[in-house]
C-alpha cells in the first residue's frame, strides 16, 4: 500500500533534480498501481514495489529540509537574491511581520487581516508594516477604475468649487442623489429617484459645511455596510455612488483636476505608474461644449504631461477602454469604434480593451466572440475574468475565453483555482493575475483574506501583480493597504522582501510598456527603491519608522 | 508580447495531445522569452516568435470547446462512464441540482452553501436534492470521531439508564458539568468548575424532563453560535461538549450501545463502513472492574459482531488510535504502547495511529519526529494536518511531515492548495484528502462554502473523500449533509453523478481494506448502488422522492 518511503524519497529526488514529471509519473502508473475491477467499477490502489520501512530520524531530517527547500523555490519571488543592503532590510521587515503573524495566532481575532477592511483601515494605516509598506517603491498599480482613485478628501475639495449643484430627494434633510456644474439650476431629476437641485454653496450656508461634508463623504464610500445581503447588493450600492460623483467628475476641468490628484496621491504612496480602466464617459462643461470620447481621452494626456514634467520621478500612466458590458453584441461594435478612433489618435496611452461592471448581471464575453475577434490584432486585451465565486457559472467561465482571447493580463481572477488548465496557462504564456485583495472582501468575496485564492498563485509562483481596483471605495491607500493585506494575510509567514521586491517588478514587467519603456521605468523605480533601502536600514534600531519622513 | 494564438493553440494542443509539459516548457523558454536585465533585477517577457493573428470566430469555437472538454477532464469522476441506467438518473438528479444553483445565482443570500449551517440545516434537510443524496449509496466515512457520531436525540435517550448522575454548578437552574453512572452519589467535582450531583432521575422529576433533555441537548452541540470569536473559541466550546459527554459514554454498557446506535445511523444515511478515531480511553463500570485501553477495543470489536450480524449489508468499520496530540514527546511513547497493544490483540480493527486535538494549540508533528519513526512500519499513519488558514505556521507545515511520515491519508488538508509540491505528492502517491466541509466551517474556517479549497481539488481531479468528523455536534445527519454541501456548494454546476460516485467509490478505495476486502465491500456497495438507480429512476416524473421510501 501507500507510505512507502523509499518510494516518496525517490520521487522527491525526481522532483528536486528535476526530472521531467512525466517520467516519474509513468513510474507511478507502471510500477506501483494495479487495477481491480468490479460490475464496471474500477479501483486503483498503490502497491509497495519495495519493502518498507520507516528512514531514521537523520535521514528523515535531510529529506525534510530539502522539501522545505523545493516547496520554497516554487513560491513568487524565491528566484529573486537580495543584496546585503536588502538582506539588511529584510530583517527589519521580516521582524515586524513575523512578530504581528505571531500575535495573531495567539489572538486570531484582532488579527487584521482576518477582519473587515472597515473595522481595520486605521489600524492597519498605523501599524509599523504599514508605513514601511508606504514608503516602498510598489511600481505599478495596473487594475484601477478612474473615478474610483481618489481619497475621499480630495473629492470634497473638488465639491467647493463655484457653480456646483446638488439634487437632493427631500427637502427636509440632506439626501444628495446627484451633482451637476450649471450657471442656473438644472432641471429637476425623475431618476433614479426624483430630486431637486440647490446651489452647493448655499445648502454649505444654510445646514453648515461640515454637515454637508460629513453627509457626502457618507455617501462617496461603501462603508459603514460590511455585510452586504449577497454581493448583488454591494454592487448596487457601487452603482449608487458612480451615479453621485458622475456630474463632479464629468465636469471637464473636474475631470482634469481629478486625474492630477489622482497621480499626486498614487506617487506619495510609492505607485510609479499607473494602467487604468475608464469608460471614457462624454464631458461636459458651462458653455454647452460638445464634447467626445477623443476629448475624454485628450484631457486626460495633457493632464499627464503636466503631471509628468512636474514630477520627473513618474514613470507614467496608460488607459485601458473598458465600457460596461451589460450590452447587446450590438453594442460592441459600437464600442469598437470609439476604441478605433482613441487608439489612433492617441496609440501610446491606450494600451487596450476590457469589458466592465458586474460580471454577474452582465453578459460573459462568449456572447462577444465574433464582435472581439474583430478587434485589430495589434490592441491588447486585459479582460475582468472570473471575479466570482459561482463555480462553473459562464461568469466563472469568463476565464476560459479571457485566456483564448489573448488576454495579457486577466482582471481579479478570483475563480482561477477552481480552473486547472487555465492556471497552467497563464503561467506558461505569463499571463499576469491582478490581484485586488481589498476590492475582493469589500465586494464579498472573501471574508477571512487568509482563504483569499492568492495564498495558491504566491505559493506557485503565478504571475500576480497586487492592484487596488477603486481604493476611493473604502477610503484606502492608493495601493499600501492591498499590499498590506496580500503580504502579511495571504503570503506565508515566510514570504519576505523578496515577493514585496518580486510584486513591484511585476507591476512593471506585466505593464503595457514596451521593453525599452520598462527599461527606463526601471530604472525610476530603482533610484525609489535604493531610497527605501537606506530609510529602512537607517531607522533600524531606531523603533517604529516615522510616516511623515520623507524619502528623499 | 504575449497574446499570441498561434502559441496558445500549439500549447493547448501538446496539452490535448498529452506532449509532456516539459516539452512545451521548455519551449516556452527557449523560444518564447528573454531577459532585460538591469542593476541586478531582471524582468522577463514574452516574445512573439510567429506573427500574431486573431483566429476566426470558427476556429475559435473549435478550440474553445477543445478546451472546455479538456478541463473537464481534469476534474474529479471524470474517468468514470456511465451506463444507460446511471445517465437516466443523472438526468433527474441534475435537474434538481441545477435548479437550485441558478436560483441561487439569482438569489445568492438564499443560497443554502452561502450561509452558515445552522441556519440552513433543516432547509437542506427538506430539499430535494437532499433526499435523493440521502438514499445514495456513499461508501465510507473515513474521518469521523467516536463520541461525536450520534444524533443528539439518540443521545438523550441514553441519558434516560438508570443510575445516571449529574453534576450541576448552580442549585438555582439546570447548569450540566458532567454526567456519571454511579450506586451513590459521586464526590462534587472541583473542575472545570465546583458542581455538585443529583440523580438525573430526580432532577427530571422536579423540574420536567423536557427542560432536561433541552437543557441537555443545548449543551451536547455547539449550536447556536454561528460566530465564535475565534477558531480557539470554538474549539474550547467543543472540548466542553466531549467533557459533559465523557461521564456518559464511557461507562461500559453505554460505550457499546453508543457505537451499536451510531452505526444503525450511519448505515440508515447510507454509510455502510466507518473507519472512525478513537481517544481510546479508560472505560468503567458501577462494579469498579478495572478497564484498560484493551477492553475498549474489545467492546468496540464485540458490538461491531453483533452489528454485522444483524446487517449484512454493513460493509465493517475500523479505528484510528488516535489520541490527543497536546502532549510531550514523552507522552507519545506512552501512545506507542498502547498501539502496540491494541493492535497485537486486534489487528484486523486496528487500521493505524493519528493525532488529534486541535492543531493550533497542540504540537506539530515535527516535535515526535524521533517517537513516530519508531512505529512499526505495518502501522499506518493517518494524520490530521493543515486544518489551518495560518499560511507558513507550523500546523500548516504539518502538511509536510504528515506526508514524509508517510501518512495514507490527510484528515482535513484545509491548507494544502498553499502547499504546492505537498499537491503535487498527494496525487502522484495517491494519499487521499479527507475533506469534512461542514466541520471546517462551523470550527470557523470558510464561512461561505463556494470558497472551499475543495474546490481545487475537485477541479483538478485530487484524491477526495468527503466525511463529516462530528456530526453529532451540528445535527447534522451522519454523511449527507456533507455531500449536499459538496455537491452543491463546493463542485463545479457541471459536476454530476459521476462526481458522486467516485466520491463513494473513493470511499472504499482509500480505507484501510485489504484489497480482498474492497472487492468485498465493492460488492456490497453495488447492490445499494443497483437499488439506488432504481430509486431514482422510478421516482422520476412523480415530483420529489420520499425520504421515508426505503431502498429495499
Amino acid at each position: 500500500m501507500i507510505g512507502n518511503y523509499k518510494f516518496l524519497l525517490a520521487l522527491l529526488s525526481c522532483c528536486l533534480l528535476g526530472l521531467s514529471e512525466s517520467s516519474t509519473r509513468h513510474q507511478d502508473v507502471s510500477m506501483a498501481t494495479h487495477f481491480v475491477s468490479l460490475g464496471g467499477n474500477s479501483i486503483t490502489h498503490v502497491e509497495s514495489f519495495l519493502p518498507r520501512s520507516r528512514p531514521s530520524a537523520d535521514t528523515y531530517r535531510t529529506v525534510r529540509n530539502a522539501f522545505f527547500h523545493y516547496e520554497e523555490s516554487r513560491a513568487l519571488g524565491y528566484d529573486l537574491e537580495l543584496n546585503s543592503r536588502e538582506l539588511k532590510a529584510n530583517a527589519t521587515i521580516m521582524k515586524i511581520k513575523v512578530a504581528e503573524y505571531t500575535e495573531g495566532e495567539v489572538t486570531p481575532h484582532l488579527f487584521k487581516p482576518s477582519q473587515h477592511i472597515f473595522d481595520v483601515l486605521g489600524a492597519i494605516s498605523k501599524a509599523e508594516l504599514f508605513k514601511y509598506l508606504q514608503h516602498m517603491p510598489k511600481g505599478a498599480v495596473l487594475h484601477a477604475h478612474d473615478t474610483a482613485l481618489l481619497s475621499t478628501q480630495a473629492i470634497i475639495e473638488l465639491t467647493y468649487r463655484a457653480d456646483l449643484w446638488m439634487c437632493q430627494s427631500s427637502s427636509e434633510h440632506l439626501s444628495a442623489i446627484a451633482l451637476r456644474f450649471a450657471k442656473k439650476q438644472p432641471e429637476a431629476l425623475t431618476e433614479p429617484v426624483a430630486c431637486t437641485w440647490s446651489l452647493l454653496t448655499e445648502v454649505r450656508n444654510k445646514v453648515g459645511a461640515a454637515a454637508v461634508d460629513a453627509h457626502l463623504e457618507a455617501n462617496l464610500t461603501l462603508y459603514p455596510t460590511k455585510k452586504f445581503e449577497d454581493n448583488n447588493a454591494a454592487w448596487s450600492r457601487f452603482m449608487e455612488i458612480f451615479g453621485l460623483l458622475d456630474g463632479l467628475l464629468m465636469y471637464a476641468p473636474v475631470w482634469a483636476d481629478y486625474y492630477h490628484k489622482a497621480l499626486e496621491e498614487f506617487l506619495a504612496d510609492g505607485v510609479q505608474y499607473l494602467e487604468f480602466r475608464s469608460l471614457l464617459p462624454i464631458l461636459y462643461d458651462m458653455d454647452n461644449t460638445v464634447y467626445t470620447p477623443l476629448d475624454t481621452v485628450r484631457i486626460y494626456v495633457e493632464t499627464l504631461a503636466k503631471f509628468k514634467a512636474a514630477n520627473p520621478d513618474f514613470i507614467g500612466s496608460r488607459m485601458i477602454y473598458a465600457p460596461l458590458r451589460n450590452v447587446k453584441p450590438e453594442g460592441i461594435e459600437d464600442y469598437i469604434k470609439i476604441l478605433l478612433q482613441v487608439k489612433q489618435a492617441y496609440p501610446e496611452f491606450v494600451a487596450g480593451f476590457d469589458l466592465v461592471g458586474q460580471e454577474e448581471l452582465g453578459r460573459p464575453l462568449s456572447d462577444f466572440i465574433d464582435q472581439l475577434l474583430q478587434i485589430p490584432q495589434d490592441i491588447d486585451f486585459y479582460f475582468h475574468a472570473g471575479e466570482t465565486n459561482w463555480f462553473g457559472s459562464s461568469v466563472d467561465e469568463n476565464l476560459i475565453d479571457a485566456l483564448l482571447l489573448g488576454t495579457k493580463r486577466i482582471g481579479h481572477g478570483f475563480g482561477l483555482v477552481k480552473h486547472p488548465v487555465v492556471l497552467d496557462m497563464v503561467k506558461k504564456l505569463n499571463v499576469a493575475i491582478e490581484v485586488n485583495p481589498v476590492s475582493n472582501q469589500v465586494l464579498q468575496l472573501v471574508s477571512d483574506f487568509r482563504n483569499h485564492p492568492c495564498s495558491h498563485y504566491f505559493a506557485d509562483g503565478y504571475p500576480v501583480v497586487i492592484s487596488s481596483d477603486d481604493p476611493s471605495f473604502w477610503k484606502a491607500s492608493p495601493l499600501t493597504h492591498d499590499y498590506y493585506i496580500a503580504f502579511l494575510g495571504i503570503a506565508s509567514q515566510h514570504a519576505d522582501l523578496r515577493l514585496l521586491k518580486k510584486l513591484a517588478l511585476n507591476s512593471i514587467q506585466y505593464s503595457s510598456l514596451s521593453v525599452d519603456e520598462k527599461y527606463d521605468a526601471l530604472n525610476k523605480w530603482q533610484k525609489k527603491w535604493d531610497a527605501f533601502l537606506d530609510y529602512v536600514n537607517d531607522e533600524k534600531g531606531n523603533g517604529a519608522a516615522s510616516p511623515s519622513q520623507k524619502l528623499d
